[in-house]
């Protein structure tokens, strides 16, 4: 072991082992409100899974740095991450990827300015849009024939708006996707940089890009300005605990720190500061081998997922035709028969113990991980064979035709025109005083312009934004989804009976389109 | 015990007791990633202290609620703890009061409208403000002559602002102040209430308030509208744990949710949130009886640090001509000889084994609570007389007068014209290109209007902002704060020997002034 292998660690425990009388907050003082002084049997009601965290759970005082003005500890854990990442300056985030993508769309756009968007991206980045009063063009994604799951834009696509758009300050992608879809960044942020734009990228899903070389590269090590990573989501970081990896000289570096700034809190979680640096250690030592084993693993259940044949691992058989590269620690799973659908075997997943990271209308998607151990996929392919014996194949059964994404495909197949965003969506949208929206049924919504972001969730991608015409193929994809059992974030109904419209917002489609 | 006791950890445990196979996020897989499987024994370096925490990570799964649509556990603990404290509706936030800080202030004002907002704020506040788009005037603080230190604006000077700005939406008020200061919230609320405005309340240093008859009332209990609280600091939820409290029908409150939604993670993290659930169940169960325990403790300590004689617990002794309330848990020590300033004590007691919350030039902050031990408060005696052995009074020491926070009185005495604040602050002012802003030194920067935020942390209240003007007074007084080995955020030169300002805005001071 040499010296500072996780400095950020090792200076919160030189602390505490001090045992020091905490003058400062949080106020539990080291856990010290449920110790045996507080007698009283039923105060440690609760505490003992958090007794050793709150001993870590300190401020920023001397000698454990600042996490907006970083000069010790802090400063030195950021940068051997941004040596493991493969960046020029890594900036820890306490606030999920969420706090990175808005600092990365305040830190680019400009009141007014133009940025270039994929239309599949996290609704953070809607919310970035507003906050920076900025104007989006959005990016049709790729959808797969087959499964109807989106993926990145066409490069000929990006290419396209960039030469309509040349006042484009950047151009914002999400890769790889939520169900680990993805695209090979390097001559996109080579096309990006030839017309001097900048390429940032939601990496949420993909901090453990590039620790193997049956992986794919990460966005840094293809050229991206910019990369937001989930530390939390695919590698061991506490949640919330993600990372914002920079390179280059086209961010403005000192700009994107100040906004972070404005963004985190200023008390920040020593815990999930701490959880970051070892995190970072734990894929710098294990990584690769953690990777080569868990990826053997999921080989063997592969194959035995193959042989219950009732399932099918739709995004491996899939034609590839619509993505370059796919995180093998995520599977989309399918009922080969359409008896269930994804909610309904999720649902059943769940009674068994099993409970996967969320379902679409037609699939569950499984999120595995590094940590995740033979043993837990030994209970998965039980919990399959069981599933598939609970509910058997009724022949007579009269399937409805299963909902897919591939309806999705119907309403986003062009460049956007630019879309004005503004706080004031939301300041005049939500008004209480019903002066500028109604709800109408779904059933009449065609038509109208969507006062509310329609975010159907899991994966909490936007189908509607404020402003939008909603088309008779969205209002019926919409309807479906909800008949499906689909929960919707963002909307004042949350089962979608209704949806909240602009009022005198209605246009005549039919005229209206060709 | 009856049901329910602590809804969202008996959820979150509910879970966990069933050792699901998790196929879902975060990657640690609940600390699977750092079992023995793991074999390597390093793999295992720093994770001894997470290991039970990591288990109660979770994500927002089936049974588990979702922070922004809650329906079931999370809905369930808001609803307890808005009962508890006082509050018809309660927000469980993961990102510290900043984040309640900037929702309320968003929801508050369109782009364009006008906020009175105490001068001496959070910088959450500021940020919020430019978020906002919105125009502040600034109502000056009172000042105690002895101290200087600051707390409420006079309600006179209340009443005097919004009969001169009939149009403000709302006065937004720290109460009580870092230093335990603060003010009787009710007649300011039947103010503003008889002018049909809002009172907004960074209440962050008083969630204890109202739990006890010798502790002051809570703004809840006062008549605010909304109240953000950082659960964590005085009470004992893990850090980043806060509550926004509502009442009455004046808050937009759809409004106000949506807001939350755009600010805080998707992913938020289930070891806080189920902190605020164990730390209201806390101080329901057991906070008269704690605090009441608390204070005896205290009451002992004052009384020996009065006969230790070289140290003065300032507030204490003043004249309270200047704040109506005072927090027991909060004590402001001095070092009467003046022969250490507040930065040498914190050091001094820092070498011993007490960390203080702050120091100012003058003064160290001492933030105890309701989990404050009596040993503790012992230790804490013996660190100070140490002190006074290690630091005799030299009196042939020629004392620099002390730097005094009643220097902060000379430039903020009158009610501030509106102020417009925009994100176009931190797009113009940052920017690297240095069009817009160029250093100087701080000695030279009279007259220039500042194209910082200068802020001496703790305890984060900026003294300028970007666009005021640098007055001869506020100039020396950075100097002398910089002097006495104050540290800075938000500007690019930390040591202050220059301040970044706008290019060509230098004004004749001695011209414009009368």
């Amino acid at each position: 072991m040499g010296d500072q292998r996780a400095p950020l660690y090792e200076a919160v425990m030189k602390y505490i082992n001090q045992s020091p009388v905490r003058l400062h907050v949080p106020g539990h003082k080291g856990g010290e409100a449920f110790q045996e002084r507080q007698s009283n049997q039923a105060s440690l009601y609760g505490y003992s899974d958090f007794e050793r965290i709150l001993s870590l759970d300190v401020t920023e005082l001397s000698g454990l740095d600042d996490l907006h003005e970083p000069t010790e500890a802090i400063r030195e854990a950021q940068r051997l991450a941004a040596d493991c990442f493969g960046a020029e300056e890594t900036h820890f985030l306490i606030g999920g990827s969420t706090v990175g993508n808005i600092a990365l769309i305040l830190s680019a756009c400009n009141p007014g300015d133009l940025i270039l968007v994929q239309r599949n991206v996290h609704k953070s980045v809607i919310h970035a849009l507003m906050l920076a009063e900025a104007r989006a063009v959005f990016l049709p994604p790729r959808f797969d024939s087959v499964t109807g799951l989106p993926s990145s834009p066409d490069p000929a696509i990006i290419e396209q708006a960039l030469h309509t758009y040349p006042q484009a300050t950047a151009v914002f992608l999400t890769n790889p996707s939520y169900y680990g879809l993805g695209t090979d960044l390097s001559p996109i942020a080579a096309l990006c940089h030839s017309l001097n734009k900048l390429l940032l990228v939601d990496e949420a899903h993909g901090a453990h890009y590039g620790f193997h070389q049956e992986l794919p590269a990460s966005a840094m090590q293809s050229g991206a300005d910019a990369a937001v990573q989930s530390t939390h989501k695919m590698l061991t970081a506490m949640t919330m605990g993600a990372m914002l990896h920079v390179q280059g000289e086209r961010i403005q570096r000192v700009k994107l720190k100040k906004i972070l700034t404005m963004l985190q809190s200023s008390s920040p979680s020593y815990p999930i500061l701490v959880s970051l640096d070892l995190a970072r250690l734990w894929i710098q030592e294990h990584g690769s081998g953690s990777i080569h084993n868990a990826m053997l693993s999921l080989q063997q259940w592969r194959s035995d997922m193959a042989s219950l044949e009732r399932f099918e691992l739709t995004v491996d058989h899939s034609s590839h035709s619509f993505y370059e590269t796919k995180d093998p620690f995520k599977a989309a799973v399918r009922d080969r028969s359409g008896q269930l659908s994804g909610f309904q075997l999720k649902s059943a997943l769940e009674e068994l113990g099993c409970y996967p990271e969320l379902a679409d209308s037609e699939h569950v998607l499984l999120a595995f991980s590094l940590a995740t151990s033979p043993e837990d996929l030994e209970r998965l392919i039980y919990a399959f064979e069981q599933v598939k014996m609970r509910y058997p194949v009724d022949e007579k059964k009269e399937l409805q035709a299963p909902v897919t994404n591939t309806n999705i495909a119907a309403y986003a197949q062009e460049i956007s025109v630019p879309v004005p965003f503004s706080m004031r969506h939301i300041h005049t949208l939500v008004s209480e005083d019903s002066s500028y929206s109604i709800p109408i049924p779904l059933s009449r919504a065609a038509g109208h312009s969507s006062a509310e972001m329609v975010i159907p969730y899991p994966p909490g991608i936007p189908l509607l934004y404020p402003g939008e015409v909603i088309t008779v193929e969205m209002a019926a994809y919409l309807q479906r989804l909800a008949d499906s059992g689909a929960s919707f974030q963002g909307v004042s109904d949350p089962a979608l009976h209704t949806l909240q419209v602009l009022r005198d917002s209605q246009v005549d489609l039919f005229g209206k389109r060709e």
